[in-house]
């Protein structure tokens, strides 16, 4: 029976054959994209030196980090000098110190590997789950912005999604719009981490939080009035629904700008990153991409090293974000001692697999069987020719599964049912005299008996495969 | 500068592009020849219960376990209650423990991870490394031997490699042989450990630690009687180098099975090893694989879990071996409380990878550039038009980096031809003002200028693809 000891460790799972078909799928079209754009795979340890994360992620992070135990006579110390990988884009970091001369000057890699945190489970929260990240190291263009948020946005498109919307905002127009409503500095973060939370608390919520962190109730209602506006021309252009991509997205976004420029004036920070901004639609107009971006000036995220952009991908039906990111000129600084630009996004693979599960977007022979054909075996003596003919079909590049027992055919015939393998082949006695094979179709129950040499064309017939010649497709070198 | 503060964790490695690229490409080979055996891929998680590892490697494995700190308020005491996967066969036994009633009753599975271990590093010895394993659960019919050793060599094939010998032993044969000799059941474990050695130090060798283990002189001479007739008869077959797969294989295979029968005699759990591995050697024939496998009753290997046949790959250029396995009825039984047969064997991708670049084996396409084709920039004016095109060409499947900046074009260039791209787009003011792109092939210098709407399939003519719609690989569902 099942038991605790055998259960995978809490918040982590085991991964069953259907499970990982579904996952390589999505890695597999998310990787192809991201080819496209020139974008380079790179991989680095599950474990890192406990320095190198402690401190990158906040005193939350901190916690949440799984940390390995010294080894050998150091073990008794209790102290932990490694830790398990916390996200793909502070190793990145590490890599670029580390590589400098190597890599080449604009560094465009994509990194698609699990993370660890020690997160509290809960639906759709794990402590280990993937990432897959797509980082442009070397320019502060905002080309790049617009070319990360083209790639991940035609990911999702190639994953089946229609109905996304991809938020996007800047640090600098934050500390712009903070600034001329008078909150001080050292309320900055307070005040973003309350403005993040417009989505669920709405305006009013939001300002109670403001007044609670102490933010002055003059710059509270500055705030409000700038962002009531907002949501007053959305409403009036019918945008309430994220999902409604209609061509007034353009209208609002310059509309957006417009009120950005009025409410920041002349602050410097502010204007630069406004213009950002403008830069950023201007070039997503060129890929066709700027009709899914929705500025979002409540937009915030979480994270430290945000410098500039920041950009969230998200879907009605799921509370948090299918993907985040944004641009991080300092953080490479801190293992460099000098600046490298960058920005990056990363998908969310397992919040991906949750709605496209959720909403049947997995092409149905994902589900299908591990096998073409299941070669039965009639009796102890014939073992060899089932083990023979299975070999020569495998050369035809027939996916085929051998019975291992001289089991009963009904035993055998009802394995293959129950795995839902399609076709099944028996030598018996007669077969055997005749110098031919016997192939059930096990949806049908049809048998017919072919010639032994003509096994490998019927069975490639049957599933539209070129019929010919062995297939060479693995070859050394292919 | 590199600092040991950006350097990977010691004994672990940062892959760069080229090197994820060689990775995949075995990776991906070895799958697809496993997935025609119908093996269907299981992942699990990096991290397991403490209690799952410890006791199942022995002593010294024990030792090499990554143990993980408990978290939050217990992280003070010290005391670890996780642990870093230490190879794919313990969790495939808790896997099928837990899982029991989902699994198919013979459960085909291929697993390729990292798996980590503390040992000390050296060169082809990391402490992050994958294994790529098979293992059939659930008979006990040496059909499920020789569909294992198939399939091991027919990965080894598809990747180039000819010249490899597949050791096969048993364990009760072991058991069989030194009970026949006299070595009592408290010394075989020693004794084997010696017999292991004898590749690299001989029969003599082998006689003296033997003799140095506690092995009565009388039991160590009965030992290397047997073994320095077997060593003759393959000298006397020019089978001296382990390369050597020639007809006389079969011939030295017989010979060696007669000496078991000969030396075990009635020894009823010897001769059913001696059995298993007749039966091995004939299933093998069937599939072809036979010419590879040479039977070596010295093999021993180290894991405690073996109670059947073992499996060893090797080839002359490296001392370690390419790959092993072996039966082991009762490692599940540890989780279950009720034993489940099994068999499995394991790559070993670090070494492939090792000897196949030593080798010069990976396809020269592999190291080629990230990108078909890179779109420079001629001014900022014109970064739209640029992106545009990228945009184009991606979705006729192309490859294609969008340089950034507004450099001068010179930089660009060399740019591109330093990460090896073989094409460069320009839309220079002419071209814009034709309506046209020019396209520059990077190695032989030649420029020429063609209509805008003719660029996709100029591109995909030079790179010998079908000409025409855009490529629609990527959309959902394919």
């Amino acid at each position: 029976m099942p038991s605790p000891k055998t259960q995978p460790t809490r918040g982590m799972r085991d991964f069953l054959p259907a499970d990982v078909r579904k996952r390589e799928y999505v890695i597999g079209v998310i990787k192809q994209v991201y080819e496209r754009y020139g974008f380079e795979p790179l991989e680095t340890p599950a474990v890192e030196n406990i320095e190198t994360l402690m401190g990158k992620y906040g005193e939350e992070g901190n916690q949440l980090i799984f940390k390995i135990l010294k080894r050998g006579e150091h073990e008794k110390t209790g102290e932990a000098d490694l830790a398990l990988r916390y996200d793909l884009t502070v190793p990145l970091a590490r890599v670029v110190a580390q590589y400098q001369n190597e890599l080449p000057k604009f560094f465009r890699r994509y990194q698609i590997q699990p993370v660890w945190r020690a997160d509290r489970p809960a639906r759709g929260r794990f402590r280990e789950f993937y990432q897959c990240d797509v980082d442009v190291l070397g320019s502060r263009s905002m080309v790049v912005e617009a070319e990360l948020i083209a790639a991940a946005s035609d990911a999702l498109v190639a994953l089946g999604f229609n109905d996304f919307t991809i938020r996007v905002n800047h640090r600098q127009v934050l500390t712009g719009i903070l600034d001329q409503a008078g909150v001080p500095r050292d309320k900055h973060n307070d005040a973003l981490m309350s403005l993040d939370k417009m989505d669920k608390a709405g305006p009013e919520g939001v300002a109670k939080e403001l007044s609670d962190r102490g933010v002055l109730n003059d710059s509270a209602v500055k705030l409000m009035c700038f962002f009531q506006g907002l949501a007053g021309v959305e409403h009036a252009m019918g945008m309430v629904d994220l999902g409604d991509a209609s061509n007034s997205r353009a209208a609002y976004n310059a509309d957006v700008l417009g009120r950005l420029v009025e409410f920041i004036g002349g602050h410097e920070i502010g204007a630069s990153g406004v213009d950002d901004l403008r830069q950023i639609l201007q070039f997503a107009k060129a890929s066709g991409v700027d009709q899914r971006i929705k500025l979002d000036p409540t937009l915030a995220r979480g994270l430290a090293y945000y410098t500039g952009a920041i950009i969230e991908i998200n879907v009605a039906d799921l509370a948090g974000s299918l993907g985040g990111g944004g641009r991080y000129d300092n953080l490479v600084g801190m293992f460099l001692g000098k600046d490298v630009p960058a920005c990056g996004f990363s998908l969310g693979l397992e919040r991906i697999i949750v709605v496209m599960s959720e909403r049947g977007m997995f092409p149905p022979a994902l589900v299908s069987s591990s096998a073409d054909l299941m070669v039965t075996i009639w009796n102890e003596d014939s073992i060899g020719e089932s083990i023979a003919l299975g070999n020569e079909l495998r050369s035809h590049g027939l996916r085929v599964d051998v019975y291992p027992e001289a089991d009963k055919m009904g035993k055998q015939f009802k394995f293959a049912s129950s795995r839902g393998i399609p076709f099944v082949a028996i030598i018996g006695d007669d077969e055997r005299a005749k110098g031919e094979v016997a192939i059930k179709n096990m949806s049908s129950g049809e048998q017919q008996s072919v010639k032994r040499n003509a096994v490998a064309d019927t069975l490639r017939q049957a599933f539209g495969q070129p019929v010919g010649e062995a297939d060479d497709s693995i070859k050394p070198g292919a």
